[in-house]
């Protein structure tokens, strides 16, 4: 039986992460659930912290050090940037990276959005990338994906591989307020963010430059790649609702076309039927991306919903590592929202 | 002393407008409040409807009709499309139309987008607009405009107007869910709309039209706009957060400037410090337009943030009935937020 | 293979039965999902009304009838008041209902709350009421209790039956708004729930009788019991935050080794560690009920935290299939919160 | 003209206080705004801080010290507690102290619920209790009354006053999250607040003793009062819903007119009509307090909603410099909510 650590496993990545592997088929049987680290919150009950995971409330939380970490078979890391990256997990794990340390192929993007030192990168974990499914499964560490760059890419790729959305892109994510993580901050407190909406990081968001690796990967005739990102803080606890506009390059019909047969094969997405929205309580706590295209007077349209906290961070680094270990990618994924 | 009616008074639109003129300087000096109208909800008690305004409370909702309306000086309309146009109001009245009825100039923007009778046009209720002001003031009957469209227009107009700001713009607008009205729907619930985000009537929102009507009358050489208008409900009653997407044709500077100078003059127009973004819960319950404006990579962002219930409806009709009846254009009219 | 039909399947009650059966481990090997059924939503594609659950998008909601659900094996009953004591469904088939109709034993308590025709009474569905959780797998019909009811009894139980609580207790309520059902109202708009608290039913709320005779069935010497009931309604989706205030007649110490004693074997309910506060997000989407027990002054508060549509409504009415199936009590119903 | 001064002027008491006193009809006659004073904050411009008060945003806060505030006519204090006792203020200012220091007038109960030193009592600042009014009148230095005391206390004194609800009474009031302050924590989080309720201090709360004191102070024959006290955190900004629930001692037609005649002769009392339930969004930013009552079964119900930023703070300090100032008791005080 393998054993799963969970690093930062009192955040909303890690406890989520928890809360999916709780529920996996595999659990019990073909894996247990190994160390669950903490940062500053190390050396409490995890049941003090996370109230919702009956089952490990006992559970005292580690330290996040390499040593504790290595005695595990797998690991799944909800940490703040950089740590990861001055961890240096052995090669013989299997680890699932949720945060940024090596999402970016391009150092100078790296440079320039983050500018501390570029620890380099890994296979990129949204599997429904072409092509990126069989490099995840032979891989043994994953950058798992930014909750942005999911809903944002997911959205846009059908019709920009397909070369019928131009690649010039206007990004508006509306998303809830977890996607902060779980740091005490007087602008993320409930009495500023409830009846409220605000964007922020205008034009200077770290997810903007991988929203564009993702976007360049699959742009025909590596035609230059333009985001404009804008996130808008919106008074929900999860979820991301993305809006992406972009000049038409072809027919509604055939870009519908290009969007249900990208989405066909796929577990987790689904495009719905004409005339029905995106709404992010239909995926909360599911791993599911829904996503629907309109085109209007030569722009398309294209709105998505996911859970930020499962397919936009727990969700993909459960799907990865069911992809990493063999096993069916869909487990432990719930493909309905509560 | 004037008698200002309110039609459609227990509806979200109808009972801000009384709010704003209860705490209005002239009220019972120069004005007393008239007829309050309803429709299915006339011969109620206004309280029973309306707890929020204590003072009305033991009045009766009368019908809305010409007979009832013409009894006074003036009156604020806050009814369904296509009902004021059939009122057919005498001239003699100071009239401002919440509605939509009059607001387009183009009867094929009608026709498309709305698909009634064509009923004509009126003065335009955004004073903030290029010379509209004066208009505003010899008018009897302003069409007060839509609540995207304030948000939308404000954010882009100085920008445009100055040529410093291409005319080909995403708006994306996420609204508080009093905008739809207080009519009731499965779609509209607390359980449906609370911790959820969803886009609707993407690409063929009514509003979209009337968003290009004013950037279309303030762009240099008649250069044709172009307008992609995506709203998204978000979980709180009031409140619209605007973000416009376009390309920059100046420097940040120069832009910036355009913006400063616009606001300069405006009472109800704010442009934030640098770095500070827009808020709803910043102008709720007031009058103001906050504004900020980025630009990255070529791109400009513009955000706003409007109270959709004040300066989107009622608080506009205030501002354009001050202007009509001469009065000063400011007063009972809240610049701070609750 | 069983056939479970579902009534009221667009309901909140309804698809939140749905989505445990689609998790529940004996879906598609002991039990398939059989008629879905609507009342003014016959005839609608399901995912076209509830699209959180893609599985099921393509099934057409059939009518509410007799005819209809006998050709399944159980039902669950998401309807209306009055509507399932009509359906009259046959012995064989094994029916959860989660309506009111059969939940009272008192006829003349059934007078005064409801008014309409008593239809007489059916097997309880709370398993942890003492004695019955074998009432209910000796069963073919359960009234599954109501949201608050489960709440109130499940916080009072355990002092009242030890004798360690006078039974004289005041319980308010604090509910999610998806309690009041999926039906377009007024006073039930996100307009009017979101940023508002506001007590309903003062004192006459149909609960309360359900509630009392909870109390009575456990309640030592026969002692009369006196409930005052007050549900508040709080802008949330969902969850159920009930206090319970009582004289105490016993120690602290006592009081909570009665709880101890009595949650230990439950698999659904949870004393939280002394300090911590039962919340509704820690239960969300679960069939936990959480629970809190402090004394001061010589007067107990009991504190519970519950999904009003999971453990509340189609939580207990999985459960109570579970037992009267045959199959584990337990399978297919979350002890994490979402 | 006077200079008035806010220490703590970021906070959510001070900004209300400011929000206030700008709309005040004195402000720029009789008094003008003082220093604006903060505590971790000063030095910043207030703007940065408190967008939604454009009027002041160019101002600097200035750091809460005695020299600083001894140049201003009168002060409100919205600082932590101790703060207020610790500066010693003249005695020739007028002060309104927002704070719990000097509350208290039994020295047992400050010990048991504070712990601190004991700093001695000043005049009650609720102007509706009996006698109170004119105490507030004669005096310089005035202890606002806490939130919860004062929706409790606002429901409970006119039953009790008059001898028609037993004073031994069950509160339960839910509040919205401001109530806690504008200081970093990670359960107030929006993401830990937000579709969230849980009661917290249950027993324990620190405003138990003061709504037992303003019992206490009017009971007949000096009974005993006996008060237990449990606040829930809703998920909302604002207000307080306050629910009490006691035996009764009279029929209700005499429970009613009894608070009928209490409420008849203040400006900030309203009875609603039978049938009516408060709601706090009725009194969104108003000085109102909105009360209904209900008895069933030998028992009553009294509700009452209030903002806990206006009348539960910053609305009743105004109220209270109003009467000691000989100004107006209502101005500047909003009767209507937004």
């Amino acid at each position: 039986m393998l054993k799963i650590a969970v690093a930062g496993a009192s955040g909303y990545a890690g406890s989520e992460a928890l809360r999916l592997l709780l529920a996996h088929p595999g659990y019990g049987k073909d894996f247990e659930i190994g160390s669950l680290t903490g940062g500053s919150n190390a050396g409490n009950r995890f049941g003090d912290l996370v109230p919702h995971l009956p089952q490990l409330a006992d559970r005292v939380l580690e330290d996040t050090t390499r040593d504790i970490l290595v005695q595990n078979d797998a690991a799944i890391l909800g940490l703040p940037h950089g740590v990861s990256a001055a961890l240096d997990l052995p090669e013989n794990m299997y680890v699932v990276d949720c945060g940024a340390d090596y999402r970016l192929k391009n150092e100078s993007d790296w440079d320039r959005y983050y500018g501390s030192e570029y620890a380099g990168h890994h296979t990129y974990g949204i599997p429904e990338l072409p092509g990126n499914r069989d490099l995840i499964k032979k891989s043994r560490y994953i950058a798992a994906p930014g909750c942005f760059p999911t809903g944002a890419t997911l959205a846009a790729v059908p019709g920009i591989a397909a070369g019928l959305i131009a690649p010039q892109i206007s990004v508006v994510s509306v998303t809830g307020v977890s996607g902060a993580g779980k740091k005490p901050a007087v602008s993320l407190l409930g009495a500023e963010t409830m009846e409220n909406a605000r964007a922020y990081n205008v034009g200077k968001h770290r997810h903007t430059p991988e929203i564009r690796q993702n976007l360049q990967a699959v742009v025909p005739d590596n035609e230059d790649v333009y985001v404009t990102f804008t996130p808008v803080l919106a008074p929900m606890k999860r979820g991301i609702l993305t809006t992406v506009t972009a000049p038409a390059r072809g027919s509604i019909q055939d870009i519908r076309k290009a969007y249900e047969d990208f989405c066909a094969a796929e577990p987790f997405l689904l495009l719905l039927p004409e005339g029905q929205q995106p709404e992010t309580q239909s995926v909360r706590g599911s791993n599911m991306t829904h996503i629907q295209v309109e085109e209007v007077d030569g722009m398309v349209v294209v709105t998505s919903a996911i859970d930020n906290l499962t397919k936009g961070t727990a969700g993909a680094a459960v799907q990865c590592l069911n992809l990493m270990l063999g096993w069916d990618e869909t487990a432990g994924l719930p493909q309905t929202g509560v």
